[in-house]
């Protein structure tokens, strides 16, 4: 995929700009650093700046704010972590990015309801270090220690997916700011409800085109009594995937497992100082009872001694266990530093389970004809991973090189049923293949869009261009 | 809640009718008879009949009765079982009920997927007969003998959903006929995807409002190695509703847990021919190896009997948990026939789980002055319970003060920050307190409806009136 240069655009209404600082002071920037820092995607993405950035510190804040940019016909753009991996936060109109970084108070923490609302700036690990005496947890975790309300924005996943869901599981219910600068609550806290659409859902995934959200109810889960990690080597990418296949089919609750291939394995390694051998990876985890994990444990291993795998190594200590799954969670890192300066572009695919050894198979045969460097790591429970090329910026053929790669990936998996973004949302970059994959599905998209956001201001030029 | 007499209607357009006969043949029913029982409601709902019945064979016959519907300005009310609770598909402004019973075949089941493709008309028992094979089941369990397309409209759950969560979770995929008579599948089947708004998630729950669902892609789950089912007395309701949430903050996963009041006992003994004693009684599924079985029943009883729970009576056996789930799934009709004649009325609050306790204990309280029979039942693990009413419908007084509790139970449950409707949907009956629960979110409801079908032809005057 192509990126034409942006547009040239007006600078904003000097109005709209007094009106801005009246309201926001201090929380108002306008400083090209501070443009830059919200103009800036963690992958390929070229850059592009806000008019404006403005720091919310409540609903009310934003409210303000929704107000004020839809009177003046300007773009508004929310902001939690700029972790995103498919331009989501990119302000390709301009406009106002509106940054909730601030807004990170742990509201309510129910315990007994095994439930949380949080401001939607709070990160996901200042969140479990906030739970952990409560005896709860909250699993959802992509690699970037991302915001809340930016991973219920691009419906985010992570490791633990495979057990306890996505955020299309853990968020119960969400206070979101409407284009019509109303505060509405997507839903009650009980744990179930029949009353009416699904907006919770609709919400989570709609990257900020629909409104902002300011507040998110999660779904937590008990700290299990027994955590066990361990990693295993096998000789084959086909050998650990069927190990995986035929744990679930035996109805073993496996809480984590992740495949990495012998190169992404070598740059975790290089990144996080392990020794781990240089083959097709598995790193596990198991959560429950003492007598349960045994015999998750048991069943697991028997089966990968006959899918060729090796020794499990274990991580059964919290220190050795964080750092493992540290390495693991900045595996997207260790990859694109293996090449000093490259820029780092991930894909995102995911299939149903059983094709997963034939997408995977056929993707590393397309990717040893490939001049870029790449590595594959995957949650290979759920039949999703990643391709994360390292590209050198200053070498333009690269970059076609990948995207055709892509191309050849992401139709690769749409033949088998499956979707071209996982857990990254749409965002610019997958913004064709939405089309191949969901065809006239996508207008009633449009048309939901256009019915909540007539004017096209919330976020702009996302998820599909108006 | 009342409900004035329907206004009359100009019969249909002859020509209207002639289109009909000409495409739909001997699927098309005009009799008195099959229009009555299309325009019954299994609960307190006064009659309305639909002009005419299809019965549709195919998805195209959908899409060509919802082109000839639309053209005509005539309303389009999709019928599965007819087993729905609040009035959800009575044709209130007349119109054509499509029937899609006879849409019911299984298409694909994808074993090593977990997954599984059926017509909207296929029943879940039907489905469970025909997976018994595969090694799957599919968990979720109305009371009635539903169609798998009404539970995804109503975003039906039933005795599982603890575990294994509510149509919510269970649907993958739709396949849906669009009010512009087009043909959509909302998902892939990969088992997570970021792909844009969630369609899915967006028609589940939707009755019918939005589109008309025509198959449905499932999530299946593996048939536990160890199924044990038992039941338990209790001293008193606190003890039992602890004796639940003590155990699920242990950690303990359980498949089905539900609690039933000695009233409710007492019906289900005539009606299944049962000998419970008559207390507050859980009835509790353990699904796991046998091992993890036993370790979970370990802890349950010995939490049971700190809250004054007495021995624990197994079933083992299949034909004996079959019995046992038989009675709890005919609990509703148990309950409504303790009373010749009467009428049913279920209500169907679900509050977050630490306010459970009391809001039985003050709705007990309520149905202690009560003049009309009353029993409890619930899916306690997930904080949702019905009171069942039975009324005599020659005695207008009987609805009017039936009424009036289910004001004050909606009340209650609201202040707690529950649902009105945890399992049963919108339909007629929960459309006032849709509005009390959750205030503008309706209106952005509304504002999708009218996006997506704006002349109000899909069963209208169900979740709102417009």
């Amino acid at each position: 995929m192509h990126h034409a240069p942006l547009p040239p655009r007006a600078p904003l209404d000097p109005a709209f700009l007094e009106s801005l600082k009246a309201r926001f002071g201090s929380q108002l920037h306008l400083t090209e650093a501070m443009r830059e820092q919200h103009g800036r995607s963690e992958t390929h993405f070229p850059t592009a700046l806000p008019d404006a950035v403005v720091f919310a510190r409540s609903t009310e804040d934003v409210v303000d704010l929704v107000r004020l940019c839809t009177e003046a016909n300007v773009p508004i753009i929310p902001f939690g972590a700029g972790t995103s991996i498919e331009g989501n936060t990119l302000p390709v109109r301009g406009g106002v990015s509106v940054d909730l970084s601030e807004m990170n108070a742990i509201l309510t923490v129910n315990a007994e309801d095994f439930d949380c609302t949080v401001q939607a700036g709070v990160r996901r690990e200042e969140l479990n270090l906030h739970l952990r005496d409560s005896g709860l947890f909250f699993p959802i975790d992509p690699g970037a220690n991302a915001t809340i309300g930016g991973m219920a924005s691009t419906r985010a996943s992570g490791t633990n997916a495979v057990r306890y869901g996505t955020m299309r599981e853990a968020v119960l219910s969400l206070t979101v700011v409407t284009p019509d600068a109303k505060v509405i609550r997507t839903s009650r806290r009980a744990r179930k409800s029949a009353a009416g659409y699904d907006l919770t859902r609709l919400f989570v995934g709609s990257e900020g085109t629909l409104g902002i959200i300011t507040e998110v109810t999660l779904r937590l889960h008990p700290i299990p009594e027994q955590i066990s990690s361990a990693v295993c080597g096998f000789e084959s990418l086909q050998g650990a995937v069927d190990t995986v296949v035929q744990s679930i089919q035996l109805g073993v609750p496996l809480a984590r497992v992740e495949i990495l291939d012998a190169m992404q394995i070598r740059a975790v390694n290089r990144w996080s100082k392990l020794a781990l051998p240089e083959v097709t990876t598995l790193f596990f985890e198991f959560h429950g009872s003492p007598a349960g994990v045994a015999e998750q444990i048991a069943t697991v291993e028997a089966l990968a001694q006959g899918n060729g795998g090796g020794d499990f190594a274990w991580s059964n200590l919290a220190e050795e266990r964080a750092r493992l799954w540290k390495a693991r969670h900045e595996a997207y890192y260790a990859a694109v530093n293996m090449r000093p300066g490259a820029v780092g572009w991930s894909t995102d695919v995911c299939v149903p389970i059983s094709r997963l050894p034939d997408c995977i198979l056929e993707t590393q045969a397309d990717l040893a004809k490939a001049s870029v460097p790449a590595t594959i790591l995957g949650h290979v429970g759920d039949g999703n991973f990643h391709v994360i090329f390292s590209i050198d910026p200053n070498a333009p053929q690269e970059m076609e090189e990948v995207s055709a790669i892509n191309a050849r990936l992401v139709e690769r998996a749409l033949a088998m049923d499956g979707t071209c973004t996982g857990e990254h949302g749409v965002g610019i970059g997958k913004q064709e293949w939405l089309v191949a994959e969901l065809g006239d599905a996508v207008d009633i998209m449009r048309t939901l869009k256009r019915a909540l956001d007539p004017r096209d201001l919330f976020n702009p030029g996302k998820i599909f261009a108006l």
